[in-house]
C-alpha cells in the first residue's frame, strides 16, 4: 500500500531559519554534502508503486563515529531496537559506537511485528553487510510505514541488490525521497562550519542531512527519521552529546498532532575526514561552533517537517518566555501548540487568543492568570491577562501569512523556549480520515 | 456574537447507559424533576439572536447543602474564582456549603476580565439575592461563552427580571436550553433512586441534571457546566464527597479536544425533602444507593457530551484494563481518546490498531508491547502485540455504528477505565475554524 498524499494545498513555502555566526548554508546540501559519504535511493517493492523510491542507503568509506537518538514510544519498532543494541553503551539513553552504513525502507514500520520483527532486522542487517563487504556490528537499519506486518526480506534483498550499484556521492537526494511517507517533498539541509576564525585557511567541516516525518509528530522523536552526516572528527561519546544537545531543541520541540511514532530515529555519523589530525573536544570553541551548526541544520529540518505537517496550511511558531523553568516553558508551549482549537484557529485565520489564553491555564505550567501577556504576529493582544483593544483587520492581514508566530510572557521567571507546529485543516481531516483505503 | 452551530450531521442517537439496581431512569427527568426546585431560561440578550435562551435560574425553596467542583485551568474565569469564594471551606478544592440559587448566562464567559470581572461577578450574584430576597452569601453564578469581555451588567438585569417571574416547577428543559453554547441539543437527565428495598414503602429519592459543554471537554472539568439537583438530604461535605466521586467517573472521564475550559464548573444542591428525617450518611447501602444513582446521571451526561462533542458523527469509548495502576489506566486510554489519528481513523471507518498501539506506547503508562492486546467493537485485532488476522469486511460493517468501542488489556495490572470521546470530522474544523466570524 502506498502512503502518497494528494495534499490539494500548494507546498509551504518558508523562510529559511537564520543561520547563526561562522555557519554557511548550502543550498541543496544533504547527507552526501560531507566528505566521506555515498547515499542512495532505489525502488525496492515495499510500495506497490514503481515510481516510487522506498530504500536508502546511506554508506561511510569505513566505520565512524556514530550516535543514536530514539522513539521514546513503548510500542517502539524492532529496527529500533535492533539499532539500541547496536550501539549500546550499557548506559541509559546512551547510544553510541560506529558504524559504517544505515540502510533504511518506507512503506512497512517493522513495527509490532514481534520476535520475527527483530530476528528480520538483524538479518536484513546481515545481509546489507554482506553485500557491501563491511562487519554486521556496523551496520543500522530503520523502517517506517504501516505497523504489524512482517518485512519481506525478498523485497528487501531486490532493494539492496540495486542499492549496492547506486551508490554514489551524489545520492543524498535520491536518499532523502526514498524515505518520505506522507511527506509531499524531501526533506535535506547542509552547512559549512567555520570551526575556528583564526587565520586565512580556518578549519571548516560539513553537516548534511536528511529526514522525512510529516503526521504523527511529536516530542521526543516523533514520526521521524534523521540522518546526519558530518566530515568533522568526534569521537562516538562526543558525537551523542552534540547530537542529544541540538535534538532537544529541534526534533524534540515539533508537534503535529501530539502523536508519537513508534519508529522514530535520529542517527548521525561523522567520518572525520575535514579535520583528520584534530577530534573536536567539548568546551572548545569549535565543538560549540559544530554544535551550532547541527542544531541549526536540524532546527532548519524541523520547521520543515512542521511546515509539511499533514494537511498543513500554516507553519505555528509557539515562543514562551517568563515561564518559572524550562519545563514550564515546554508545557506551556507545547499545550498551545497541541490544541486543536488553537490549530483550527490558526486554520480560520481567526486572531483567537482566548484559546491560547485556555491552553495556557490548562497547561500545568506555573503562573498568574494577571501576569501573562500574549501576543500574535507581533500584536500584544494580551496583557496582565487581560484583552487589549487591537486592530482586528490588520490581524487579519497579517494572519494572511503562511507562518504564524505566537509569543506569550507568563511574567513567572526566566525560563523559554520554542516549539514549531502547524494547523489542523481539512485537509488534515481527510488524509488521516482516508489513510488506508 | 452567537456561538451556535450548524452541524450538517444529524444528531447521534446513542444507547442509554444501563442503570444499575435501584436506579430509575426517568424520561424526561431535569434539574426541577426532584422536589424543591424551580428553574427556568430566558432570553436576556447576551446573545443577539432573541430567540435564543441565554439565561438560566434555578433555585430552591430555601438555602440547601451544595457542593461544587471546579475547573483547573490557571487561567479561570471570574465567576469560578467568585463560587469558590462562596463555598470556601478553606481546605484546598473543598468547595461546599449552603446555596439557594444558581443563575447562568451563556454568550459570555467572564472569563479573562481580571479584577472588574471578579467584581461583576460579585455584582450579579447580589443583584439576583435582592431580586429573589435571599441572602447574597447563597447565590452561585456561572458563566460560559466568549472570553475577554466584561459581563454587561445592564444585559444581566434584563434576565434577571424575566427569570423571576419565570420560574417554575417545570422549568428544568428551558434552564437547560439556555446554558447551551455550540451543543446541537440540550442536556438533561434524571432518575429516581430507591435508597432501601426495604418493605413495601422504600424510602426514595430524585436527582436531576443538566449540562452544557460540547467543544473544549476534557478531563478535571472541560468546557462544561453541570447544575445536579436531588431531593435526598445530605449534609454538604457528604454531597460534596459522593459528587467528587461521581465526577471522577464521568465528567473527568470525557475529552473532546483535550482542551480545558476557564469555566468549568460542576454544582449539586440537596433539598432533603424526600427524606427530610434522615440525613444519607457515608458507610451506608443507602448513601451508595445514592452514589450510584448520581454517577449513572452524570456519566449519562458525560456520554451525551461527548456524542455532543463538537463535528462528532461517532461516540468513542476507550476501554484499558489490565493497566499496573489506575493512574496508568487513564493515561492510556486517555492518549488513545485524544489522539488525533485515531480520531480521524474513527472519522474515516478504518479499523486502524496500529494508531491506537502507537497512542498506548506514547502515553507514559507502563507495559510491555509483547503483552498487549487490543479489540475493536469487539474484534480482536492484536494480541501479545502482535497482528491477527481479522476480517476486514466484518471490521468495516462494524464500524459502521455510531459507537465505537475501542478495547485495549496491557497485561501489566489489575486496573481500568474508561474514557469517552468523539471522532475527529470536517465539521469539527469547519466549526472551530469558523467560530468567531
Amino acid at each position: 500500500m502506498d502512503l502518497q498524499r494528494t495534499d490539494t494545498s500548494p507546498m509551504l513555502s518558508i523562510t529559511p531559519l537564520e543561520a547563526p555566526e561562522g555557519i554557511i548554508p548550502i543550498e541543496a546540501g544533504s547527507v552526501t554534502t560531507p566528505q566521506g559519504f555515498k547515499a542512495c535511493g532505489v525502488h525496492a517493492g515495499f510500495r506497490s508503486d514503481p515510481n516510487r523510491l522506498d530504500m536508502a542507503l546511506v554508506c561511510a568509506s569505513t566505520p565512524v563515529s556514530t550516535a543514536g537518538v530514539f522513539t521514546q514510544n513503548c510500542f517502539c519498532a524492532a529496527p529500533v531496537r535492533f539499532c539500541q543494541t547496536q550501539l549500546d553503551t550499557g548506559a541509559p539513553n546512551a547510544y553510541y559506537g560506529s558504524a559504517q552504513a544505515v540502510i533504511i525502507n518506507s512503506g512497512n514500520a517493522n513495527a509490532a511485528t514481534g520476535a520475527q520483527g527483530f530476528e528480520r532486522a538483524r538479518e536484513t542487517a546481515t545481509m546489507t553487510a554482506e553485500k557491501l563487504s563491511i562487519d554486521p556490528k556496523d551496520v543500522l537499519v530503520c523502517s517506517t510505514g504501516v505497523i504489524g506486518v512482517q518485512l519481506s526480506i525478498e523485497t528487501f534483498n531486490s532493494g539492496l541488490e540495486q542499492a549496492k550499484t547506486q551508490l554514489s556521492f551524489e545520492g543524498g537526494h535520491d536518499a532523502a525521497r526514498a524515505i518520505m511517507t506522507t511527506d509531499t517533498y524531501p526533506k535535506t539541509c547542509g552547512c559549512e562550519v567555520i570551526l575556528n576564525d583564526a587565520g586565512e585557511n580556518p578549519s571548516r567541516c560539513f553537516i548534511g542531512a536528511m529526514t522525512k516525518g510529516s503526521g504523527m509528530i511529536m516530542p521526543n522523536m516523533a514520526t521521524m527519521i534523521a540522518i546526519i552526516t558530518t566530515d568533522a572528527a568526534l569521537t562516538s561519546p562526543d558525537l551523542h552529546r552534540a547530537l542529544k544537545e541540538a535534538v532537544a531543541v529541534s526534533f524534540n520541540k515539533v508537534t503535529v498532532d501530539s502523536d508519537t511514532s513508534t519508529n522514530d530515529t535520529c542517527i548521525a555519523m561523522a567520518s572525520g575526514l575535514a579535520t583528520p589530525d584534530a577530534y573536536l573536544k567539548p568546551e572548545t570553541a569549535a565543538y560549540d561552533r559544530f554544535v551550532a551548526g547541527l542544531t541549526w541544520v536540524c532546527q532548519s529540518l524541523a520547521r520543515t517537517m512542521a511546515a509539511d505537517g499533514e494537511g498543513a496550511t500554516r507553519l505555528l511558531t509557539v515562543r514562551v518566555s517568563g515561564a518559572a523553568t524550562s519545563e514550564d516553558a515546554d508545557l506551556a508551549a507545547r499545550s498551545v501548540a497541541n490544541s486543536p482549537l488553537v490549530k483550527t484557529a490558526i486554520y480560520g485565520h481567526d486572531a483567537n487568543w482566548g484559546r491560547i489564553a485556555e491552553a495556557l491555564g490548562k497547561s500545568g505550567a506555573r503562573f498568574s492568570q494577571g501576569q501573562v501577556a500574549i501576543s500574535l504576529m507581533g500584536m500584544p493582544v494580551c496583557a496582565q491577562g487581560l484583552a487589549l483593544d487591537f486592530d482586528e483587520e490588520e490581524a487579519l492581514r497579517r494572519f494572511e501569512a503562511t507562518e504564524i508566530l505566537i509569543e506569550a510572557d507568563l511574567g513567572a521567571g526566566d525560563a523559554q523556549t520554542t516549539i514549531w507546529s502547524c494547523d489542523l485543516s481539512h485537509e488534515y481531516v481527510r488524509i488521516n480520515g482516508d489513510y488506508r483505503s
